[in-house]
């Protein structure tokens, strides 16, 4: 399993001190400064010599995670499961929103087929890491099995390392696969062991009467499993997703290699859930980087203490909020780096 | 005086027609939906012909509005007014929050004297457009003369059609004045005709003693001037301050050039209030970038029907919150000119 070592304090005092030295007045850089303190634990390590070094964000990479979802063949979704195949020739082309965000502020842009009903015809464009074709309807059987979820852990670290091995120290994890609001649902709803009805959402908008068919289905999934759900990997096996799993892997990965991970809406948050409650000490690397319109998206960053640095009323999951976050990132990387303090600027300290 | 044309609805079904066929559901991209929608009417101002043409953003320019206020030496801020001319040296040499913010995002910034106490030693670096030496302590007497109102309006007219010359197509309104959110909460009590007490803020992180003191002094100023307060002019004559006016003349020309005006915080937004009563029609130009921790901030955006791009906690001013939301203005023109629609990607259209 994987090895995750908690961040030391030991010089957080230091990273704090420096920025409130910089010319603002106390905490005026508001989400920002408790950003650049994380990024400076991570970075730093609790390393007293590394505190001169420079935060560093190095070849950020977008990881989008795509699978279908059987539970989608029975009326949960605006969209047919054909529709996350078709998204998925859309990411290829360049032409979705996640492409054009990835473009503008300098992400780089993997999509991992984790396992959508058909391989694309030219899957050289994807990284290919089908654990099936589409889960199973979870309503009627489990998802999948629990090798699948180990075999799904144990791709995604793959490909983290991957990445880390060729110099990113920051990735973001973006997902596609129609129907996987009702699986990320379950999961939430059975990791915390609370009703549906409070998880529960639109996904990308919904009507009422599609509502009332999700909401059916995914408790009859959860009273079917009822007796299973007894580990977050049992929970993943029954209720999860192909895509989900492999983001809860790739969270484990990085926090593992000690990198930062952006956490985009919904789907990837319950996978943060899955991964914290593997690893607490996880949380550190986690930075959570829009709070979807999904009622249950609340509640889940409340469970995880994060607040979003964003809230544009995105529902379009695709990792496009985690995209939108990097240039806040970088600001947060850069007055760390940059700006004068006091004694520099020749400025009074009156904080 | 200003010429602002009201923005034609001509063509605004043809641009919702094209971001409804973009590879999303419906609304999936929140407010950087309506963020495009506004750009593209002030961009294509009811032209059908324009329609084809792609959204840009040219030469985006930070003006940064720098002046003293009399109030300051009378304890109503953390910091002495000696630290305006000192924070505008470091915006000089490039060590400020606002610098570093500027640099990363691709604004070009410019700094404007608009009556510091002192001017710098080395005037060169920054735009000369002083009406005074600090406003005197409107709490004792009017802050200036009107014809100095007319005179900043005049000044920042000329500034903006300096660059609107030079191909800038977006302007971003910062500052930096100690003593200015006490000038902004007296514009907006005054313009809004509600109590001080629903305006009041800690600025930059005044105590509760402090909070007294201003509170009382701001009090003391509006009912001095109370039978002066006729126009949103004698407003700013009385209780405002150089960068307020100045700004208020900088939004009115940006709309007259039918340019783009990214708003900051709570001081800009107390200007925008000014500019927008005088010209209702000048409010279809205006974004808003932050909401800051000024409680009056939120009231003064309710009024002004705007919901700003970000929420990050910041209270320093300077145009910051304006720096970090070019991103977001970036991101909304970019889906608008580059993303796939159903047609083009081959994806179902299920929305």
């Amino acid at each position: 399993m994987f090895v995750i070592e908690p961040i030391s304090p030991k010089v957080d005092d230091d990273i704090q001190h420096k920025i409130n030295q910089k010319t603002k007045p106390l905490g005026a850089l508001g989400q920002l400064e408790s950003l650049a303190l994380q990024i400076a634990r991570v970075q730093h390590s609790g390393n007293q010599h590394l505190l001169s070094t420079p935060l560093q964000i190095k070849k950020p990479t977008m990881l989008v995670f795509a699978a279908d979802h059987g539970i989608a063949a029975f009326g949960v979704s605006i969209a047919p499961s054909e529709v996350t195949i078709q998204m998925v020739q859309n990411f290829v082309q360049g032409g979705a929103a996640i492409n054009v965000f990835c473009r503008q502020v300098g992400f780089e842009l993997e999509i991992i087929d984790c396992g959508i009903l058909q391989p694309l015809t030219d899957q050289a464009k994807v990284i290919d890491q089908r654990l099936g074709a589409g889960t199973n309807a979870m309503h009627l059987t489990a998802a999948m099995s629990l090798e699948k979820v180990a075999l799904g852990f144990e791709l995604a670290r793959q490909l983290v390392s991957r990445h880390v091995d060729a110099g990113c120290n920051i990735i973001a994890l973006g997902e596609m696969g129609i129907g996987n609001t009702s699986a990320a649902t379950a999961v939430m709803s059975a990791m915390l062991n609370i009703n549906v009805e409070q998880c529960v959402g639109r996904g990308t908008g919904i009507d009422d009467a599609t509502l009332v068919i999700k909401t059916k289905l995914i408790n009859q999934a959860l009273d079917l499993h009822q007796h299973e759900l007894v580990s977050p990997e049992a929970i993943l096996a029954h209720v999860g997703g192909f895509e989900i799993v492999q983001m809860t892997g790739a969270i484990l990965a990085a926090a593992e290699q000690k990198i930062l991970v952006l956490i985009d809406g919904f789907i990837a948050t319950a996978a943060a859930l899955v991964a914290v409650t593997l690893f607490p000490q996880a949380r550190d690397y986690l930075v959570f980087a829009h709070e979807s319109q999904e009622q249950g998206h609340k509640l889940l960053l409340k469970q995880l203490q994060a607040t979003p640095l964003l809230s544009l009323g995105l529902r379009l999951g695709e990792g496009t909020g985690a995209a939108l976050a990097l240039p806040l990132i970088h600001a947060a990387v850069n007055f760390y780096n940059q700006m004068a303090s006091f004694d520099d600027a020749g400025v009074n300290n009156v904080v």
